[in-house]
């Protein structure tokens, strides 16, 4: 059994941002050797997401419009703001989107479908957050 | 390590659909040989999902109209309808029910609670759509 | 290719409740003696959800107010309670939070960021239900 671990680092320059991280996540398989097995890619922070859609402009805004009325910002709402915090609509809005997700490797490849993107999602951007790539198998 | 791989299409009768592939997976586990691992599971279409729930008819109907009020499918709504589409609501509906699950494989068997079943979750069927099954472990 | 599998009961006092169960899930891994691979850990009910968030006592309330608003308790809303049964709404609150995380095992830890915590989340609870944990690696 073989494993290849590596945490990246993101700065978005906006709040709330998506970054196609598809490439990064094919480098990271292809240097772990690996040619039958699973790969997983996580937020390790709990106001960000890794989640799978579409590479279109269009649909990141319906997106992050989408969620912002299933868990508006609204800082008086919301018992964790009174920590100091105003991001509890981020913990909220990543839940929606999920905290990670597991890619089947086949043939030394990820084993996606046609329009499978991989995507970091920030809710609580502008500072530096990590994500993790390990990729499990033979 | 060992590890089998295998797709399957579906086409759905209608626009929306949840298909029970409870037996397709636990068919694609005994034939992987694979006695303790993990098996995934996940759409490779990006207005569909693979999720765990409750083989009831009444809840599938719920699911469905509850997705409609977090999701409508109000065409005019979405900028990526802008690109000739008018599947935008799908997109966020398989978002809400997850793209892929990760089970458990012991003893050869899925390691399931009393209730549990896997569905394929259509939501913009008609067409042919494929899911993915990977079973790894020892 | 190692594995460890194991069960734990929960019976909540409230219906719905959310438990921090990183302690036993880093028991697990420590136990399996796996240094590199991958721990699933799902609940076996599908009334219940594992996620991982933030161990904050104000973040939990707005978790559970917000599942209210997104599927309310209203037992004449939905078709499943048509079933005898009253917690529709519990299998669609365990859909938002999901029902597993997959979490990376690094040098026979836990690889979690620095508020990563895992918890039970319990919408029908005050009766015995499991979850399944297992470390998969080497």
């Amino acid at each position: 059994m073989k494993s290849r671990t590596s945490y990246h680092t993101f700065k978005t320059d906006k709040k709330m941002e998506f970054i196609n991280i598809t490439r990064t996540v094919a480098e990271e398989v292809e240097k772990s050797g690996i040619k039958e097995g699973m790969v997983l890619v996580n937020a390790m922070h709990i106001t960000a997401s890794v989640f799978i859609n579409d590479e279109e402009s269009g649909l990141k805004e319906d997106f992050l419009k989408w969620l912002e009325g299933l868990a508006p910002y609204d800082v008086d709402r919301y018992k964790h703001n009174l920590t100091m915090e105003n991001n509890a609509h981020a913990h909220l809005k990543r839940t929606v989107m999920g905290r990670e997700v597991v890619v089947a490797v086949t043939g030394g490849k990820l084993d996606f479908g046609p329009w499978e993107q991989i995507f970091y999602g920030e809710f609580d951007g502008q500072r530096p957050k990590k994500i993790l790539i390990k990729v499990l198998g033979g």
